[in-house]
């Protein structure tokens, strides 16, 4: 249960405010969604809906239920950013850095070898330290 | 427009026939619904909701609307298989696979000026090059 939780008391969560509805002990939004945080649950609200995003946490055990919104809430922002590639584009940048830089550790590496081996192989031992 | 939107002709797309309604010429889902792949619509439909979807592709150009839809099934299937973290799982690997990268590439490349200082400094260039 998140610390924001003890405020729901007060007012309805962000999700009842939101769907102007009553936000009771049960409510399945109001651990994740609190009142000071309306963004939030618009965004996710916007992209997925309130009723897929309640299905999905009803999946979830409790305790990844927060993790459960938190990852929801980065898509939904990352999807109104970007409505073409959402939160795949960071997918897409991610992958290609991946493939620079294990080109570019091989490159390396290599040069390492072919210096090594021009001086006779002595240091051979610092190309495979790093593997090791 | 895509190559299955000419199978579309023959049959309602994917998302009508999951919808149970008429597939008319103007059907906005058609040319990245073929009738031939039912589970891509099925899975952005339980994620994000046909609405949303429809809602998402009329904000987008024409021309990208494919790699919408593409981006979405992705997201769709990753919530799917994962309904904790989803795609934003995918990212969380991928970070810390660049921080581990970079890391390895860091040391690699102190080695070499470690080493190059040893010798007197003549193997700079080797350094100064990747870098250049």
């Amino acid at each position: 249960m998140s610390s924001s939780y003890s405020n729901y008391t007060n007012s309805p969560c962000a999700a009842c405010k939101f769907l102007r509805r009553k936000c009771t002990s049960d409510c399945v939004f109001a651990p994740y969604f609190p009142p000071e945080e309306p963004t939030k649950f618009a965004n996710v609200h916007r992209i997925f809906g309130a009723s897929n995003v309640s299905k999905i946490l009803q999946e979830v055990a409790p305790h990844q239920r927060e993790d459960a919104v938190n990852s929801l809430a980065y898509e939904a922002e990352a999807r109104l950013r970007d409505p073409v590639y959402g939160c795949v584009g960071a997918i897409s940048v991610l992958q290609r850095q991946v493939l620079g830089l294990q080109r570019e550790l091989e490159e390396t590496n290599a040069d390492i070898m072919r210096y090594a081996s021009s001086l006779g192989g002595e240091s051979t031992s610092v190309y495979r330290g790093r593997r090791g």
